[in-house]
């Protein structure tokens, strides 16, 4: 029975475009999915749906499911996290709703849609797909470390949440926008939801992360590049493995060092002190070089969003000049971001 | 139906004694796991059972599951592994033998006991259990960083398969008959059979292998010591995750490093040259301080089982020689090895 309703693994795509799922959200924060596909992925979604109630909009055309599958939308996407991953009871009849219009589900919350019964039973009767973005690929192998083809550039940090997939992402389009042919390559539920596909990392078998990580980013031709998100940070007390192996696995060229402004203590780790950018440089290069020697650090990302943009520019310019590095908040761009781009072309 | 047959997780204990299964292999290298069952846990094991024509022996007695049971065994222990981890054919009727016997069945190979249709249905008629020591709690925790009490050491090692397992099983027999509470703390197949508990380090989600790596080693009296199996090497390409996740999760005190005399390159990586042992020692250090700021290295376990009495001799000498350190081969023992436990007791 559990194999019913067919799970979408990685590196298939994604059913594009998107109607996005408010919930029943009143505050934005919990909607940081939905504006993050609106902000990314804008082009591939058609509008968004909400239960009665939900006061977080995205600026998109609101619609119906049945509206949104007459304009093309292939799939809802939960927009959505409540504490707890769970989903509410209110949602199921919007959800519903979906699956009786034609479009499949895609979640990246903690609890699975397969897990819950109505809409499996519903999914099965429809032929649609309950989606999961938290499910690795069952058939991920054993990392090789053998060099890839292509050019690799991964974000990395001083901590969690602090701009890894939004400098990843920024790069990206920049490099685009220089001619150059370059992917985004999502290592987390946001991302893939973004790009289409990609690999959950932190749910991957640790034995088969780094593998995952090389299976993430293929053999390219030799001018293209994979800009890889990166997740967590090698100092993190928790994560550092899922770092480590990310990093291994990507073989980066390059490696851009994402910290926020102001940020001294590990998030929700009020006892380790959160470690420097250049620390966090020195590290990342002597464990990257393992797998590429060549990796070098471009510069560093700085999540300024607590400040004004005086304040902003006075801090990109104070990290700029202590580290000898380009410094630029990708949210920000400007002169600072085009050299940080520069410098990840060398 | 999947559920039918219960499935053993850590920290559950294995039900003990064992009675070795030889499977039908004529190569010793294959009985590794009985081998070292004999060697660790000889006091649990009543006997050893195989098909016909397996030309491998413990040593222990040769005896029926029935003969097994009734001198107290209460689980049949899989002792072989031949490559591609398989279940042959031809073991089916000696392990049906011993589910009617009374034994549970437990299994550290590749393919789940519980997959082979004829195992289930038997067990599931005769109230037996089939456990896979591949199969890790289904609720760890992220991982806290917060300091345990107790005292923790760990093997690291500058490689895969070099002793970080029989180093971790000698440091604690040591310690033990220095009138220590130790006990060993087993993070892969064979030394959680030994131990009869642990947690599979290789088989953890990833996000959660630093927390697998705290619940391991739980808080403990101040003077008792955790001597804890390393896996895989911060410098490997495939498992460097795993290795980071482990030492920050262990938190541990003291690090004993193992290396293989003579062994130059990553086994199965021709490309990737071995790391040096002060170069792990070095790394190591840093990495580990993370969560334990007052880590140390004791000194080094050096695999010397290529080389004749006198060839070994010298081998540790140098070593110690060079790093200032002491080196020791545990499967040796001797003065080195009585100096390397001084080292780790401080």
């Amino acid at each position: 029975m559990s194999n019913a309703v067919p799970v979408l693994h990685v590196p298939d795509v994604l059913p594009q475009p998107y109607l996005l799922f408010l919930g029943d959200v009143v505050e934005p924060a919990y909607a940081k999915t939905a504006l993050g596909l609106r902000d990314w992925a804008g082009e591939r979604c058609v509008g968004e749906f909400a239960c009665e109630g939900a006061a977080v909009r995205t600026g998109l055309p609101r619609l119906t499911p049945a509206q949104a599958r007459a304009l093309g939308a292939r799939s809802l996407v939960i927009g959505v996290a409540n504490p707890g991953g769970r989903i509410p009871e209110a949602w199921l009849s919007p959800l519903l709703e979906a699956l009786h219009a034609g479009l499949d589900l895609v979640g990246g919350m903690h609890a699975r849609l397969s897990g819950i019964e109505p809409l499996r039973n519903a999914a099965i009767a429809q032929g649609r797909r309950l989606i999961d973005v938290r499910e690795p690929p069952s058939d991920l192998p054993v990392a090789t470390g053998r060099k890839r083809t292509g050019r690799r550039l991964l974000t990395v940090g001083t901590d969690c949440a602090l701009g890894k997939k939004y400098t990843a992402l920024a790069l990206a389009r920049g490099l685009r926008e220089r001619g150059y042919e370059a992917d985004f390559r999502a290592s987390g539920q946001t991302g893939i939801l973004i790009a289409g596909q990609g690999i959950p990392m932190d749910a991957v078998v640790a034995d088969f992360a780094a593998g995952a990580a090389e299976r993430l980013s293929p053999d390219a031709d030799p001018a293209h590049w994979d800009v890889i998100e990166g997740q967590g940070s090698l100092s993190h007390p928790a994560y550092a493995g899922v770092s480590l192996a990310l990093l291994h696995g990507s073989q980066p060229d390059v490696v851009v060092v994402c910290h926020a402004h102001g940020r001294e203590r590990v998030l929700g780790y009020p006892d380790y002190p959160l470690p420097s950018v250049e620390e966090t440089i020195d590290l990342v290069l002597r464990l990257g070089a393992r797998t590429n020697p060549a990796i070098r650090c471009a510069g560093v990302s700085l999540n300024t969003s607590g400040l004004d943009a005086a304040a902003a520019q006075r801090a990109l310019d104070a990290a700029a000049a202590r580290l000898g590095l380009p410094v630029a908040d990708p949210m920000r761009g400007g002169r600072a971001f085009a050299q940080l781009l520069d410098a990840c072309l060398g």
